[in-house]
């Protein structure tokens, strides 16, 4: 465990300088292809180059390709290796396949602008190779329950084919969140820098402090490359960036958490870290599901003048909108979380529903790098607090 | 195996249909994303979408990954099944990742232009994923020896490390040799089905008449839907051609039957399949290699007037070449391979050495269609003989 520990280690470590030194090469050859973007929260127009998850992405699979011998060749451990089974070994190479279908995706999306259909279909396909491993290896479909429903029903039920409807959809999820929760300097890449620590972190007490280690090892060793050459790729989206990361690398991050969470067993741990994904996923709902109009962008709003950032609204008239959306929009109204005026012709501007958005409502203009920060910090709290909800609480209900 | 087959033979159908009904609507969406080519064997100047590789690519690994569970679920086989164990399974898994890289890979050339030491590369890495499987698996690098060599040497012998790099150059060698013998409507796409369809006869042929027949089994439910989603796209790309297939079909394709050859443990068999290209290699190796100068399109010459194809020239003077050079132009002289002029200041104009260009040669000028299916029908031939080769004649030196 130690010497593949250590070997993973070293490969993400090489991993990294390869990824730094080779996203300012491929600037210009990206460019000349016709594949960047102009940058909405500047006044510059520069071309920044787009899509360079699939940089990240392939040094990534490159770097776990040559780190399979380690645990799993016969160099290192005379007869079949104890820490791990065959079933590990399907497991990554699964893996690694839904990681790199979804990258194909993704990047086939930057390139060709797939429909909205689409984002939700691509992931399920991804992660079919994942799903058929597990189908044919495991097929293990049951869920413990919470202590306090022990007396009235089992401790465990076995819920068949909606288990894979579950794994499906957790793929599904966590690719659009870390998507949805975008559109400032940074952000996809700084908030999945936070998880994939998180997720590290969760593997290395599991492993220190529990018996079925396997599982979190596996998870360890998918994590720290696509750690390494994420906070690489983080050097140069950061404010101000210099290149785009595109929707694939936030298929690919989402994948790669979701495989990691299905095959270690902890999808409902994972989940606790994607809690600002799940607050932002919640408060959008109404305009992911057109129940309140949602304009193309949802990005703050840039002003030349003072360089800051101030929400952007979205507008409609109350007796448009359908039943549910004049719920939405009263309940939202209710609870003050959102910002509105109605003009005379009774024409209401509210703020387009993001998180982003409802952060710079209690800030005030605020500057994107700081913004940005904010969020990021946000999330830190977010993984206190998952940590929290995981130990002492989960103690407390599954025992 | 038998209700396995009809279930690979059924979803290859579906394969099949679904591409068909999807290429015409996926053209204008490559259109507007910039990714296209002008046909210069024509003179309408029309935009065909290119990179249509990634399309059947994508639907020939969803195929795949929807197979998985017929002959490797516990459904239809109470108990592990009697025809695959464990390590077939793991090896389909493999080969899934290695084409999945290598379709990525070479839509990733399509789209940004990859440089040609590229090109040598992706395939290398695209095959690490198999290759660290084979080494994780089997580790077994003997091969047999001719009976001619058993009395000086034994029946076998153990090449290590160097037959990983015959797995890795087998891979590369593929994906390059189709792609190399290109540039007429539906040549990349007609001689890939020949080659997959000489591969499923072949693995008929095994499967029927020898013992060992998993590897087959595993080779034939690989290259059916291969097939499959092949057969449709040749109805749109051949002449005349309504969509390109871009360097990632050629790619792919290279790498399915690199992959089928190394599992099914048939690369020299494949290799025999391969003679067309194999020839067209050593043909262009004086301009692969730049002993004889090698222009940057080596496509025949269309001349609109009469709408036929001619070869086309590279130009040099013969005391320019370096000796090689001279070596390589005198060879192909004495054995009449070349058509060449020679100017009154010694420029010398000598047709391009391509497989194409050859044909040319002989045929005088001629339609591109009816070159085309010249050079297919060639192919065929080419893989008869391999067939005669493969059975009589191999059996007389292995017994």
């Amino acid at each position: 465990m130690l010497i593949s520990f250590i070997c993973n280690v070293l490969i993400s470590s090489i991993a990294y300088s390869i990824t730094r030194k080779l996203i300012p090469n491929l600037k210009e050859m990206f460019i000349k292809s016709n594949i960047y973007g102009i940058d909405l929260n500047k006044d510059n127009g520069i071309k920044v180059p787009e899509a360079f998850g699939v940089v990240t992405g392939c040094i990534f699979l490159i770097s776990l390709f040559l780190f399979i011998p380690i645990p799993f060749g016969h160099i290192f451990f005379e007869r079949r290796s104890d820490d791990f089974s065959n079933n590990e070994f399907v497991e990554l190479i699964s893996a690694l396949l839904s990681i790199c279908c979804m990258i194909l995706l993704g990047f086939a999306d930057d390139v060709l602008n797939l429909k909205w259909r689409h984002k939700l279909l691509l992931p399920t396909i991804a992660s079919l190779p994942l799903l058929m491993v597990y189908y044919v290896n495991f097929n293990s479909t049951t869920i413990m329950l919470p202590k306090i429903l022990h007396e009235c029903f089992t401790t465990s039920i076995n819920i068949g084919f909606l288990y894979y409807v579950y794994m499906g959809s957790l793929a599904v999820f966590c690719t659009n969140a870390i998507n949805i929760l975008a559109g400032i300097n940074g952000l996809e890449v700084g908030q999945s820098l936070i998880i994939a620590i998180s997720v590290i972190v969760f593997n290395l007490l599991q492993i220190f402090g529990d018996s079925v280690s396997e599982k979190h090892q596996l998870s360890l060793y998918i994590m720290c490359p696509y750690l390494a050459t994420t906070l690489a790729l983080w050097e140069f989206n950061k404010y101000p960036s210099t290149v785009f990361v595109g929707d694939t690398f936030n298929y690919l991050s989402g994948m790669t958490f979701a495989v990691v969470g299905i095959l270690g067993h902890f999808s409902k741990t994972l989940l606790l870290f994607f809690i600002p994904q799940i607050l932002n996923f919640l408060y959008s709902t109404p305009q992911l599901f057109h129940f309140i109009p949602c304009p193309r962008h949802r990005l703050p709003k840039f002003d030349p003048k003072t360089g800051l950032l101030n929400y952007s609204k979205t507008s409609f008239k109350l007796e448009d909108l359908s039943i549910l959306g004049r719920i939405c929009f009263n309940i939202l109204k209710t609870l003050r979380l959102i910002k509105y005026e109605v003009t005379k012709d009774n024409v209401i501007y509210c703020n387009n529903l993001t998180l982003i958005n409802f952060f710079i409502l209690f800030t005030g203009p605020i500057h994107e790098n700081k913004l940005n920060n904010l969020i990021l910090c946000f999330q830190v709290a977010c993984s206190l607090v998952a940590f929290m909800i995981r130990y002492p609480l989960a103690h407390y209900f599954y025992g």
